[in-house]
């Protein structure tokens, strides 16, 4: 992982009306993104037991200037006007890698 | 990712006065636990940009049973009575894993 990298973590509430529907939206948006584009290196969503609708996504990428391209992506924007009516809350947690490891 | 997963994260607070210290025991212990037990798919730590002290940390397990076995491995309990002073704050919540997907 090189000095470059970029970690967010979001926190993210969802009106559970559209819980299921939100939760296909995010899984399109997270496999798309890491499958074709080479900056975004790790989409790591979760949400907390008994509450579905608090979601925790850790998100991975190369570089500040792959971040940027990511928001502008079809699919990105596809998933952004989908679920602007969803969301009930988004805090986006700017953090920094100490120690990221997984099985290759 | 089977059924079977095991997903946690780790809300950790430091005392400042230790923070290198406690930095370097974490990535001793998340080196070798993913390195050599099985069952351990990955442990991802980071901390909040400007709040070094606040540690959160995504744990993947491949089963409850690698989860119970690495917590008596040397390794973690080295890790956990070398850290017992040095947190200030420990919250583990549960999650279940929505997409979890990075390059391999």
């Amino acid at each position: 992982m090189s000095d470059e990298t970029v970690v967010r973590m979001a926190e993210i509430e969802i009106d559970p009306v559209y819980l299921e529907a939100y939760q296909r939206l995010l899984a399109e948006e997270i496999e798309i993104s890491v499958n074709i584009e080479e900056g975004v290196l790790a989409l790591n969503a979760v949400a907390i037991k008994g509450y579905p609708e608090k979601i925790r996504i850790l998100e991975v990428y190369a570089s500040r200037a792959a971040y940027e391209a990511h928001l502008q992506t079809p699919h990105f924007l596809k998933y952004k006007a989908g679920t602007v009516g969803m969301v009930t809350s988004l805090n986006l947690i700017d953090v920094e890698p100490l120690m990221m490891h997984s099985k290759p």
